[in-house]
């Protein structure tokens, strides 16, 4: 959480830390900066004082509305140095010197957020030449910003409930919309009597996130049949919508510079093959087992492990055994969820990963079974938040059907 | 453009690139992929040999989308190798070192793409230490992807051409939907007699963006008053659209996994101040005056110089003499567009700015005139493209006009 930021610091001996990038992408400037609507800028934190917002005088408006204290970039008179220096990666580096010097910061100095990473080899290599009164750090695992980003505080996870009731709300009305189709053949038919496509529905999914507010800037998956058994395979938009055939619809949309959520349904429309109904059952079991482990300080990795046993024992090949396979439980059982789609905790079975279950968190569990040669897959996906006493909510509200009648 | 890619190579040394992350945010990654609808991945080309695409195997339909020759990533089986070294950065250069040894990458190899920079920094600082047969390469300034991706071909302007149709469409239907409202007292009112805000017609708007398959990750911009009179101010949802007002309406959109439009208009509802017709006609003459400038090797920051002295001729400041006013000619005359909104050509005014106009580049020129205290903004954008022949081209399909009648 946020207010972990100074506690964060410490124990990794940081007197500063700098988080800068375009905003598109760049989640951790997104916490820091509270969603303020600006589209660039430099956030500069000092131990035990607030951070302070460096940003363009284009977006003096927007900036404010972080409510960080602030700096106007102007100040440092970018383009001059620049029209002296010649080089652009030298005048950056004479620009850090400057805020530098003007919010003195010095000692050991943390670098975060989203850059080309030729470019950020380079300033990082320059800054630690050229600046002797700070040392340049870096992270590779279980970075600063992403340990402060993976517990929430009881806003963000208001904010992910709003999300999360509007996202269902899509799929409810998906639902609605495929019910309100005539069938021929079990095919569904649209007004004009030709069959209605995946990319027709995708269309009016769309639409749905449109009405909602949401963003989904990474698209959704509505794969059915034989695409379904792909994990992320996103659907072909000529497939026809046919009763009996699974269709896996994974949607992780967001709101604008806001949380994401997160969500899988597996159905069928009409009717279910038995083999489906056999395979949906022992996801949702599996779902629940998984569930049913999570506490405060629990390993990660345990959950992964729990749901490789789980499908082992029920005779299906898993990524634990068999790393390879294309056949069975064939990925992570999932992953933090907030201001990015996938972020910490991380659930890889490894034994590197000591990561625990902690209040704060918020993470989905989505155990499936794939099998694109007998043409399905099966995907359930909840999210889950342990709050500060440590109970477990789910905040997915939508119900679980294999079958949708028609 | 992407034939350029071996000779961009050559000029710089390049033995092979590489270019990674995910592939939200990551412009130079979408590039090579084709827009392929996968999540994440990296592509590495050697000089002289299509860049090669080493993918999830979760998404291997998607990434066959791409068009490239493909390494599903199982093969380097990094879990195995994460649980060996114990340690994420450690197991990411071993990966590194297996990829290379597979393809036969040695020598100088560029690195690109959008990373966490503390990241950057750790890995491409650990590659160069533990790989002898390559040298880490990055670029600041002018960076190979960014100088292919500069110049456009045939298909990526018809691309470009067709998020332009729809942006256009979008303006007008904008536009018809506010000469619907009734007026009162000079201000626009919904059915139930209250006035409208700008919060409501950018709601509207986000539906128009829907429906015309649009994305716009990062907003857009409809200011009125005062608003306008700040570059970059998205407008303040609860303010009501009246009449005699400036409204700056500044579109960015793209398509899933391509091409950014970009398109501003300003416009009175009613009528204008004669004040605001002055400074209309004048921000118009200048836009003409710097297309005028355009053509193939003229300087870049030469249209800024242009723009610049055109609005102090008539009395404005401008930043080339005032860099921090927040009055007048207040920001750069435009800015390369593509698969990002802010690409090259770069037309800062800075003598170490010796970008030339070329053939294919795709470009925005954008003055504008703002006076907040005044209440007032004005700002008009079109994008053009230099083809192949020279021949300067203005892609914005709209006309321009200062009242809107009612």
């Amino acid at each position: 959480m946020k207010r972990d930021l100074d506690a964060l610091m410490e124990a990794r001996g940081l007197d500063a830390f700098v988080v800068s990038g375009p905003i598109y992408g760049n989640p951790s400037l997104i916490y820091l900066l509270n969603g303020a609507a600006v589209t660039q800028g430099i956030v500069v934190k000092k131990r035990g004082e607030p951070p302070v917002f460096i940003h363009s005088p284009l977006e003096r408006d927007e900036a404010a509305a972080s409510g960080l204290p602030l700096v106007n970039i102007a100040r440092y008179r970018f383009t001059e140095i620049l029209r002296e220096t010649g080089d652009r990666l030298k005048a950056t580096v004479e620009l850090y010197r400057r805020i530098f010097a003007d919010l003195g910061v010095r000692g050991e100095v943390g670098f975060y957020g989203m850059a080309d990473q030729g470019q950020a080899y380079l300033l990082l290599s320059a800054l630690a030449e050229a600046l002797p009164e700070i040392r340049v750090r870096g992270e590779y695992d279980g970075a600063l910003l992403d340990v402060a980003r993976a517990t929430k505080d009881a806003d963000e996870v208001a904010q992910i409930r709003e999300v999360a009731r509007r996202t269902a709300e899509v799929v409810e009305e998906t639902m609605a919309f495929l019910r309100r189709h005539r069938v021929k053949d079990d095919t569904l038919l649209t007004d004009d009597g030709t069959p209605l496509t995946v990319g027709q529905v995708k269309g009016y999914i769309y639409q749905l996130l449109a009405r909602q507010g949401l963003e989904s800037p990474e698209g959704f998956i509505f794969a059915i049949g034989r695409d379904a058994g792909v994990p992320h395979s996103r659907g072909r938009p000529d497939d026809p919508i046919r009763l009996g055939q699974t269709i896996v619809y994974d949607l992780f949309p967001k709101l604008a510079k806001g949380y994401y959520f997160d969500l899988t349904r597996t159905f069928c429309l009409g009717y279910a093959p038995p083999e489906v109904e056999k395979v949906y059952q022992d996801v949702a079991e599996c779902l629940d087992a998984v569930v049913a482990e999570v506490r405060v300080g629990v390993e990660a990795r345990r959950l992964q492990q729990v749901a490789c046993a789980f499908f082992a024992r029920r005779g299906y090949p898993t990524v634990a055994e068999h790393p390879e396979t294309e056949v069975g439980f064939t990925h992570l059982i999932g992953h933090g969820l907030g201001l990015a789609i996938h972020e910490e905790p991380v659930f890889t079975d490894v034994p590197s990963n000591i990561r625990t279950l902690q209040p704060g968190h918020v993470f989905t569990v989505e155990p499936g079974l794939y099998d694109p040669s007998s043409g399905y897959g099966v995907r359930l996906e909840d999210v889950l938040w342990i709050d500060e006493t440590g109970e477990v909510h789910n905040l997915t509200p939508l119900p679980k059907e294999l079958v949708v009648e028609m």
